[in-house]
């Protein structure tokens, strides 16, 4: 199977390293604008034939069966479209699109096409979110009451999108990924501190039918790392926390008991649970190992990969609320 | 000075011992409904002359110069009227009353008979929010850029008042503290995971003039306790950790400068600032014994407290206009 | 059952509280030289019948059944030895005795009149040290490897005895209390930055019999408090670490398994086990609360406390010899 | 001028890297007696001539004018003074020899010829231990009294060395750059809980003129990674944590003032001071980078490097004292 990958700024060569060690693969061709960084790709991957500005020569190649996207997201429509029409397999980096009607699109272009689309969800393949997921399909968190996400930092401010499209798309997509169904609204609240219309820190609250909440803070403009997940169920509760090198999950036997009388429907009486914690061990295997993986797999056999359109079409659904709401000043945005 | 104390639940005790170890003060009186507690209080403080069930000995008592109310939110308003049509000086726990219209009616009667009205908004007293105000006001934080407190931990489920009015009146009064001007229009998200209408989580974002915002996470169902607060300015960025023991506060050199280069409006330039962090030796007085004293000088002196009835009536406006919001799905609410 | 309790500085008002709160038991007396302690135990404990300048009103009391003493170190022997001259059951403060010749002669006299006899070695009946006595002996743990504990911070400096006699003492009884066997020789470095002959900081090295080692670090003159004990076994280690709030022991299923080659006895297969890391729920009782229990148990049973006499001899004697050492410039001493 | 460089394990290609990247230098050739360190090597390094595995091509290559030496130890006599016949300046890896004596050869024969040579002490070069040297030469830590060091985790068990010359060379090397003077004596105690006579953990005790003193704990055999330093003075005290990513250094305004009251020489005043925390801005540049420079400049200028071969032989007799003493089970080894 040959790969062709266009866009080799800074996760571009992650990409090439990863695709280049699978068996199965080669990494045909490469492409990006600046000479450069394709300077860079040509010392580091010297058996890459073909290494160019221009991107058609990647789209249009015979002998290329997929291409990889890893270009500024403004870009991922028109090109991912060119590389379907040309019946290419496609992955897209994360956001999948600008706007959820392209991700639309895409999908239907693909399926007509019966060609895989798949959107590169980094942190859905970490060791830590493979776990957390894990841990909430056996039942064992219990029915989820609460997801809240806190990623911030002292970060590159990006000049073409804002801090949600940034940053929150990581944490809306592992959101997506353990609730497994779209929120019926959102509100959310950013201020561009700078840049006219970039915000640089945002909040995003995201309600779900039932009594499931989501909440995402991020920001740009922190003093301290903070990279803090709780997810709570009725069972267990999860600290997920990035920052720390080894035990990044922590699965808490905590919780509350809530006992309804049955004659005094009013007398309710609460019970706290506290027993052991503890830290699974994490498989540390490089994230981009297993979407590459994936992605060939699913190429080879035909299926749809864990990370689909769908996946992709549904973040971007809400990172689109998130951002219409913040320029309606936090007005809730039904979905 | 003679002081009646009405209510003695969790915080009731330490009111009597911090305002029975002033000089110049006599706990004359202390009332509550339950026998135990006044029991306790008989034990521990032997020398109050009045141990009562009945609130009116201390509010009509002629011998009580100034009243202290520790009782449910719900009763401030009244118990508060009375104490003041009494001419009894007023110490009001936070918040100050259920509703803002409660707390502007006591704010003019206390003004009218010319009494001191004054709301236990401890956090203000701490050494901690003390050295964070300081800092704040001498400029070398800078221009407020935001205030991003959490505040979380599995707690007690109270059963009259929900997870904002519970803890959300500390942050608030905190924010209020720090930026000195009412926000704009707040919207905020909550939870009830169990009993209908007592949320027992909420997130709180409160819009500004200017750039500048709040947001608040207050929750009482998370398997670990967070305390923390980031306040970032133009120059410096603190973050107040109140679960640390010792270094609560960390005062960072760090931030973005931002540089409009003049002919090209859209070029900027931005450059990260990054220096020395230092954690400020913090005073650890008990904010209680702060409190106390405060109270009685006022009262002595004449002259409006700290934290007055107008920076109580701040505190509950925006509680109210939170609770509002929440209870219309988050929609923005003006102030 | 009526105890009199010897000694009332920081720790004497504690154990008094503790006896007081048992169900079977009166605190009949309580002595100190000096009279504001007194004052300040007959405030809080209005109960209690005699309080006095002259322990002999309690060492002679015919009603005296027990006699805690709470003194300092040189005085334990001769009061011991005078309560048990009258029949009395005996508590001693760590550590038991001033040297080791001395802890003999009182367990000696204590079995010899059949009375019992029980040092306050108080973090065996901490929550923390009895989950890890339970999962050493449980057989959890496997071998144990080595025991490495670190009791630092900007402590008290004492005027009559060192930081090994005043810190070590809890680390001591710890170690033996796990490991269950004396050590074979100690080698102790220490430091008197001031007073001459009262050594602020200090390392203790215990060797044992078999591979087993102890290591133990006390300083008075240290910015951060750490309290902090590594015990390693052949299957799992524990980091117990005081200092956390709720997860003071974490249990890591980690290690090294050590494969010999058997044809090649030098060619050793080494493999690193890293697993989940699991820290257990703590039972946070008070450890003077089982204290006094065992205490009153173990003289109505009539049967040996868990941390009798030949506990607090054992301790004593390594204290003792690492002070030996220390003053030998580091000499190894056998024992 | 032009390097070649002996030994390409693991620390070999970081050697290599920071010696390319110099302007005036330029890495000719690299030996090895793996075929495939050398493969790795030329394919990352291209633009090196010379890849062999005969070290006397490099010895003995008349254009190489310094030669690195990263081999094992016990190979670093031989090899350095083959490298000194030949003329060439030297680095060489840390520890710099197997014995005192070697080490002691060897700068007597880099002085004979005029030869510079350097010891590879890495972390003198690193950002936080030059902050930590510019802290106690400026006299703001005032008078030292001791160094201790924590340098545990679950490590590589070496097959040729303990223990103490893997891990304790850099502890041995900051304290003797910071305190500038060489211990009177040292004790140890280590185990080989597995491989007989190869610790794998240690406890190194140097005791100083003065009250100095240091304390070096190297461990791998330990389930967390703690590397953290205390570094206390008369007048501030500092926590060196290289785990932490950012403040690796806290200088901490606490300590204990001692006033000798004048008639009365026993009657000692102690005040404790306790002020502000501040971690200062550490310098992120790899100390190999600084190590690289510092060699080109040393034998560019004529002049001796910072961690020169007496530097080296003093980390060297400390370490050959630890082991000395661990032999003979813990013996004061006098210096």
């Amino acid at each position: 199977m040959n790969i062709g990958i266009i866009g080799c700024g800074y996760w571009g060569p992650n990409l090439v390293r990863n695709f280049s060690i699978l068996d199965d693969v080669r990494v045909l061709a490469v492409s990006d604008l600046r000479t450069e960084r394709l300077d860079f790709i040509s010392r580091r991957f010297p058996n890459i034939k073909t290494v160019t500005t221009d991107c058609n020569e990647i789209l249009r190649n015979k002998k290329v069966d997929a291409v990889v996207i890893a270009t500024p997201v403004s870009t991922h429509f028109p090109l991912g479209m060119e590389a379907l029409a040309n019946g290419k397999h496609l992955l897209l980096e994360k956001p999948m699109t600008a706007t959820s009607e392209q991700a639309e699109v895409l999908i239907e272009e693909a399926e007509r096409r019966n060609l895989v689309l798949m959107v590169d969800h980094t942190f859905i393949y970490t060791g830590a979110v493979r776990k957390i997921k894990e841990l909430v399909s056996s039942g064992e968190i219990g029915e989820l009451y609460y997801f809240d996400s806190v990623r911030v930092n002292l970060g590159l401010f990006q000049h073409d999108v804002n801090v949600v499209w940034d940053l929150a798309a990581h944490d809306v997509s592992i959101m997506d990924h353990l609730i497994e169904r779209p929120p019926v609204s959102i509100s959310a609240t950013g201020v561009a501190h700078f840049d006219r219309d970039i915000e640089n820190m945002a909040y995003i609250a995201a309600r779900y039918d039932g009594n499931f909440i989501g909440h995402i803070h991020v920001n740009w403009l922190a003093p301290v790392k903070i990279r803090k997940t709780l997810i709570c169920g009725s069972k267990k509760m999860i600290v997920y926390d990035d920052v720390e090198p080894s035990e990044k999950i922590k699965v808490y036997d905590k919780g509350v008991d809530y006992l309804k009388n049955r004659e005094e429907v009013y007398d309710i009486l609460v019970q706290y649970r506290t027993g052991n914690m503890m830290a699974p061990h994490i498989d540390l295997t490089e994230a981009l190992n297993r979407i590459s993986r994936e992605f060939v797999d699913a190429v080879t056999e035909n299926r749809k990969p864990l990370t689909d359109g769908q996946a992709g079409y549904r973040v971007v659904r809400i990172l689109e609320a998130a951002n219409s709401s913040i320029k309606q000043g936090g007005k809730v945005v039904k979905l």
